[in-house]
């Protein structure tokens, strides 16, 4: 995996965690993923061997992130088409696994097309396979790429718009390797920051209900060496009241083409209480997360999870369960809201960091030509 | 305890749940709590001998929520006198186990002064020590006399709030039953547009890190037959948004006497996402939450509460634990910003609802005023 992380030359120390790895024959062809529900209690892989196991390990978040969803759902294709299943079939049940993650079926569409293509050219299904494999490495190689490109122009960002340094930067769910083929979206932003001796604390939300900035973006500050301090969702208000907050930085599972932004739930309420404080809200992520199918935030479908995510508490080393195999911790038959995202208006986005260039303010137009720039680098 | 409840003449459900009970001999004097950490799962009495099991019980949030704080202080220094302990050193102990409940320290001077004034007056220490029970039964009572005032003025607030009925309210923390000497603040209004057919819906807030939400008002919910529905507290902003709540309701731990409200954290950023939505953001306390030494926000001291409330997650059903009794969902070795309360500042106050009167606008004269009708009340 190490050929697939974009190494620059300057000494740093790594932090990239092996989240996903394909496996040649003879243990092979399978798809080896870090199971993200087990952390940072266990680091357990999980093999996928088709790609109905590989559709359940993205239902139940054992692999997540939008940019990683997207590598992830490409390596699944082609393990379809390896294994000689029906390559439309599993790319339908691919990209239906999550509704919300626009990555997803952009990397699934990817490699089922690539496939199509030398299938229809050559007629040959093992060409045809490889060429899938090929397309699913070439996304990993490119996801890696632009998470150090997004990763140099936040840093950037950041310097002109908090000029002094020293950032204390409050983050929401998770957004580093784990999520990515590289360093990830806004997290690989603070890592820059913390590199270039400029971050001097992040603050994770913990994220619930699954608990990803404590059980995840903890584990990857952790490891990077990073101050970090680990907060409630709710406990944030205090700290921009504060004044300990000098901007936000999250991730995105879709933007829609006005600039509207999907992200993990309790992201909104924390673009409303940046705008409150006057602190600013940043987004940072590829363009592939730019849908320009969804126009508003209005159109974007948000998935809606299973209520046992907030009526009982996961905990994978505990073997006392639930209904839904945690710990139940309300009434049962307690009913739960429990959306998985939530939907920021572009007025409340300060920018948008994309590998292709920086969109502030965030408009349509803006957001347009920064995608452009995408497709003729692509075509080109 | 039912005859310590108020009992209007309507015909309406008892939801009342018996959470602090004292025993006079044989089997005490002691004072028997229901231990506020074992529920959902489980109603067990906790029975405290003398002062400082009280203390560790305030501590551990066994016993919680303002108002009945201040009952347990009162029980506690009657206990202590009951016990032959030294009372002075038994409220000193008690009024400081939590610093930001103003109420609790409240509670233990009005137990406290009966007994010297009783011990001053007749030199009799058997004659205090029942001087300071009753005074702590009359504060139960008092309670409970509050708990149904403002029950009454804040529906009366909401009938003219939201003329339309069909209330969707949200609430954060648990202000019922459990924190009352009768039907709680917050909680309690809710109960009262539930009984007049005119609230829809009741949307609780988990509240973390210790869930009193999930764990208590929901299951104060569930036993009074109202539609409610559990969520994340970062959940709240999608609701906001999609136009789903009609008011918030909470409580307070402590009102400054510029009407700057300490309450439990995250309650700040359902004001700031109240305001931005133009939503009616209602603070429901008795007036011995208003602190007139306080002047300001700025002069409440917020309690931070140990880490491991976030970085574990406690289950007291399962016996697994980490270095704070709990299951550890973050790495080891994660520090945790854990403030118990926030502050929200009067501007964002739509109304305040007390026992004696509502305060809306709130301003330090309003809220001055109502205050004094209290003590017009007792004085007179």
């Amino acid at each position: 995996m190490a050929d697939q992380h974009v190494q620059s030359g300057e000494d740093k120390r790594s932090t990239a965690i092996p989240v996903i790895r394909w496996e040649e024959p003879p243990e092979g062809p399978v798809l080896v993923l870090l199971d993200q529900t087990r952390l940072p209690a266990e680091e357990v892989e999980l093999v996928c061997t088709d790609a109905p196991v590989l559709v359940e390990a993205i239902r139940s978040l054992a692999v997540r992130g939008a940019p990683l969803l997207g590598i992830a759902g490409a390596y699944g294709v082609a393990l379809a088409a390896a294994r000689g299943f029906d390559v439309d079939d599993a790319a339908d049940a691919l990209a239906g696994a999550r509704p919300t993650a626009v990555n997803l079926a952009v990397g699934v569409r990817r490699a089922q097309d690539t496939y199509r293509a030398e299938l229809a050219g050559s007629g040959d299904e093992g060409k045809a396979a490889r060429a899938a494999l090929a397309a699913a490495r070439q996304l990993h190689r490119e996801d890696a790429e632009a998470s150090a490109r997004m990763a140099e122009r936040g840093l950037a960002l950041l310097d002109e718009l908090l000029p002094g340094g020293g950032h204390r930067i409050l983050t929401h769910c998770n957004t580093g390797s784990l999520v990515s083929g590289g360093e990830g979206t806004a997290f690989a932003v603070a890592l820059a920051a913390h590199r270039a001796g400029k971050l001097r604390r992040l603050w994770v939300d913990e994220t619930r209900p699954l608990l990803q900035g404590a059980r995840l973006t903890a584990y990857e500050a952790a490891r990077s060496g990073m101050a970090y301090t680990l907060l409630t969702d709710n406990a944030a208000g205090s700290l921009f009241a504060a004044g300990e907050v000098d901007a936000v930085l999250i991730g995105a599972d879709r933007i829609a083409a006005d600039g509207s932004v999907a992200n993990k739930v309790g992201s909104y309420p924390l673009a409303v209480l940046a705008r409150y404080h006057h602190v600013p809200f940043v987004v940072v992520a590829p363009v592939t997360t730019v849908d320009p199918d969804t126009p508003d935030g209005a159109a974007i479908e948000v998935e809606q999870r299973a209520g046992f995510e907030v009526t009982e508490v996961s905990a994978p080393q505990v073997p006392v369960a639930g209904p839904g195999g945690g710990i139940p911790v309300a009434p049962l038959g307690t009913q739960a809201y429990n959306p998985a995202f939530d939907v920021t208006p572009p007025e409340l986005v300060t920018a948008i960091v994309t590998e292709e260039g920086v969109v502030s303010p965030v408009t349509a137009e803006a957001l347009a030509q920064v995608c452009a720039r995408s497709r003729e680098v692509t075509v080109g």
